[in-house]
């Protein structure tokens, strides 16, 4: 296995693209030696703002292309008909093996459609989730679905938990990882129809470690490791803890800040209140992985910042470490 | 209308039964000479802890009762053979008229069965729905729902939509309020099955004012009165409010009493933070009723203080004062 890692990146994808784009990659391959970023996009975006930076040009590489999918174009459609797109282009620089990986902070539904359609899902695999790290008071949990596969069933869930092991196992080192199902209740007979069915069958499955149900207001308390859901309730639950998250701390922020003597503590607090709080930053994270395709696609949030960017493409590096992709399809197997 | 308000209270009901009910019974006739509490529970529990304090005796009723539900027991079991416990007698004062309302932190289980059964539902309705206050930047908002009827159907949703906008209209004061869907995109085409079935009936429903979609992330903003949602969503989104909010805010506090500069400086914010913080604090709204009743049913957090107790007692006048039962029949008969 080659030491060096090969991200390709959406340049056009995002709220910030391309600005912040390309600079999380200058600032990725600044960092990290053994990365190499290939950049798609339109010449013009591409090469205006890459002329900003100072970086080693043989690790930015520009793969140009002249269409972007916007956010609102039907997901199927988008992907077979803009060949020559940002997305397109990315997903089979992944396919055709040039590079390890594809990270957008773009279309979700074009890159979780483009990702099934180009690359293709590891043999046994149903429904690639989205699954991305969440932060906890112990850590990080991995969220899985939290959007790509509304009304999953049953059998799908079991995939999610499977996958979800593999990925905490061997990207995040953590050996025999916690599984629990997201639900409205602690006991096994709370739940609504999809996961009483679901219940039973985890507690069945060889090779993983299910501890039982998380109720919601316990996700964050960090005591389980993957926790496992139908991707509507998961994108509840993830955007539910972004958006009271950022509000909370906005709301400390402007009390403390609301008087003289206010602003004096404020001062005093700020360096360890910045310092617990860091780990909330779901920019600190990097994007979602998919899981269970062939190769690996990452999708960011859409208001990425570069730091955000940065993270998501250094977080390729230990997903390729851990070959995920193998070790998903020899759990399935089992 | 009498303008005094009885309310039916579980004295033993909730993880600080009977001390702290008790006490938000005291707390809440010593506050508003307008309303008689009775309390539903055993000789021995309601006459120790009421023996604890001063109060106008004849605005604390003792009703006492043999029996207790448990939290684990099944609720229909437990409602049709536990005649006398301190939820079904509870009821019974609402069903024969004695009580205006009925108030319980017991069994979640016990009480939205018990109230279908016992005391029964307006004409019309299919599914009551538990439908808490949550708290946002610019008041409160209604989520319905949040616990009652998980696997709801598109009509029932469209009931919670009619039902909920009678609760913020005359309990709230809210004039034509904001409806929106809970989703996990903004567009009309964002969803799941359900979402996507009941979006175009609430465009549809006459006497609502729909304004679409409502991502969880934005919940907290306030932007939309009454957020309709299936009860596992609901409750997801509660319990992740709950939990993000109750974790963040002892992390802001550990972080800033972690040093003695923060300390310092922790003095000096601190009033103005609890006051800007006190608003995100649940038992500030007390209780969530089950819409749909003929009569009001309140429920409760099962770790309810007496504050929460309190609020949630004095909750049912301005209930009783808005006829939500009568304006929920007038509403669904149109």
């Amino acid at each position: 296995m080659s030491d060096i890692t090969k991200v390709a990146l959406d340049a056009m994808g995002g709220d910030n693209a391309p600005v912040e784009v390309i600079k999380g990659a200058v600032d990725a391959v600044n960092l990290n030696k053994n990365i190499v970023v290939y950049l798609t996009g339109t010449k013009e975006a591409v090469d205006n703002e890459l002329s900003k930076y100072s970086y080693p040009s043989d690790r930015i590489i520009p793969v140009y292309s002249t269409e972007i999918i916007e956010t609102a174009e039907p997901p199927v459609m988008a992907i077979r008909k803009k060949k020559d797109s940002s997305i397109v282009r990315g997903l089979n620089l992944v396919k055709d093996g040039t590079t390890d990986a594809f990270v957008s902070a773009g279309s979700s539904g074009a890159v979780l459609v483009g990702g099934q359609l180009l690359i293709g899902r590891i043999k046994g695999v149903e429904r690639p989730p989205l699954a991305p790290l969440i932060p906890t008071s112990k850590g990080v949990s991995l969220l899985v679905d939290c959007g790509a596969n509304v009304d999953a069933r049953p059998n799908h869930l079991v995939q999610f938990a499977q996958m979800g092991s593999v990925y905490m196992e061997y990207v995040l080192g953590i050996k025999n990882p916690k599984v629990g199902i997201l639900n409205i209740g602690a006991e096994e007979d709370k739940g609504n129809a999809l996961v009483k069915e679901t219940f039973p069958l985890l507690k069945n499955t060889p090779g993983i470690n299910f501890t039982g149900s998380v109720e919601a207001r316990d996700v964050i308390n960090g005591d389980t490791d993957v926790i496992v859901c139908e991707a509507f309730a998961g994108n509840v639950c993830l955007k539910m803890m972004e958006g009271v998250a950022k509000t909370l701390l906005k709301d400390v922020k402007g009390a403390m800040l609301s008087s003289l003597t206010g602003k004096i503590g404020a001062a005093l607090v700020a360096p360890s209140l910045k310092k617990a709080l860091k780990r909330y930053d779901a920019s600190e994270y990097g994007g979602a992985p998919l899981l269970g395709l062939k190769g690996l696609v990452v999708k960011t949030h859409g208001n990425s910042k570069s730091r955000e960017i940065m993270n998501s493409i250094l977080q390729c590096v230990s997903f390729k470490e851990g070959r995920i992709a193998d070790r998903i399809r020899e759990q399935l197997e089992k």
